[in-house]
């Protein structure tokens, strides 16, 4: 794959193939590519179309640095964390193991990162489980086309807990929610196939629990579960 | 670009047009197709790689049309209701005319969509307004792939207000939230440029409401707000 000019993959292999990436480069990343991955980000659906979704771009001003200084430490104590609440005993997975070493190096490092990117949405209404349809799509989107220019990033949700810090720093209002932290780069590793749960496990047919028999996996799937 | 393979076009052209597809052709998808644009949603990130998405496709089985049945009602009601909420008045653009013409056809006969998906999200936590972090991102992956391989669909909350019912019908236990109703076939229409605000409005750098000077559209974006 490391040859093929990613600009010019279908989008399904695009799809396949764009991997969370946690590990960056130190290369900057040019504006230009930026504005064509946010530009990709506008191009999905929101409620309405009220099209709520803003995104602030964290790089080099004073602010941006106190900021992304926060999301960091913040990025930190979480992982932290889970590593108490989750990865704790000896029931270790390879995979668990190499997600670990990773995490550690994308949260240590994270305060370096060429880009974040604060997904936010402004409310139109009391906060709900279902708001995320009118910002996720664009994140997803976001991804896709950073995979398809070169680039690599992870939704993750580094900002949780400090976001009234954030708010202050970043004069963002209070009607709006800071709904995913996307840090950008140049990937360190490479995308790849993505792997998950094979098909007949999360498609259904008719009703909740009955497999959908036409519902299989190409044969080139790599399974895989929680990795 | 109606003679051009959909399956070829590069990733950033299918996200650019990508549209909301609202009239299907009175033509079956083939289950062939079906797995593969449900095989790119499960592609999707999930918050710590949970896969908590779940996919009921409503077909032709008796709980499924009465499903379906249900959903086209409730389409229909809430259809009038934000016309009578948002549409009323002399304001309406040629745009609004058009977007107000196609849903009335959208909901007409959407008990006939050819397909139905339900995406339905196993709640780990109590239900948050972060939780479509975990579903919305393999929507859009799904709308792509549809876009991809020649179908079209569109993201709805049509499920809205009759949950319980539909859960009723489909077996769907109660941890588990329905966060989108998803009608796909081949388009009637067809697909093409998405017109969305500029980026100079959606994105910021720095800080909120500080334009990012490099953030401009392509000279062939076709802009428009809410259409």
């Amino acid at each position: 794959m490391t040859n093929v000019d990613p600009r010019q993959l279908p989008a399904l292999e695009v799809i396949a193939t764009t991997r969370a990436i946690r590990r960056y480069a130190p290369r900057p990343v040019e504006d230009a590519l930026l504005a064509e991955v946010l530009f990709a980000a506008t191009r999905a659906p929101t409620g309405r179309n009220r099209q709520p979704a803003r995104f602030v771009v964290l790089a080099g001003t004073p602010q941006a640095r106190r900021a992304r200084e926060l999301v960091a430490a913040n990025a930190q104590r979480m992982w932290q964390e889970a590593l108490r609440d989750e990865y704790d005993g000896d029931a270790h997975t390879a995979a668990d193991r190499r997600l670990a070493r990773t995490m550690d190096e994308h949260v240590r490092r994270l305060g370096c990162a060429p880009v974040l990117v604060l997904a936010c949405l402004i409310r139109w209404r009391p906060p709900s489980p279902d708001e995320g349809a009118s910002i996720y799509p664009a994140c997803q989107n976001l991804l896709l086309a950073a995979r398809a220019v070169g680039l690599g990033g992870v939704l993750t949700r580094w900002h949780r807990g400090i976001e009234a810090d954030l708010a202050q720093i970043l004069d963002i209002p209070q009607h709006v929610a800071i709904h995913a932290t996307i840090p950008l780069g140049y990937p360190a590793g490479r995308h790849g196939l993505v792997r998950r749960r094979p098909l007949r496990d999360v498609v259904f047919e008719g009703r909740w629990g009955r497999p959908a028999p036409w519902a299989v996996d190409p044969a080139w799937t790599v399974h895989g579960g929680l990795v």
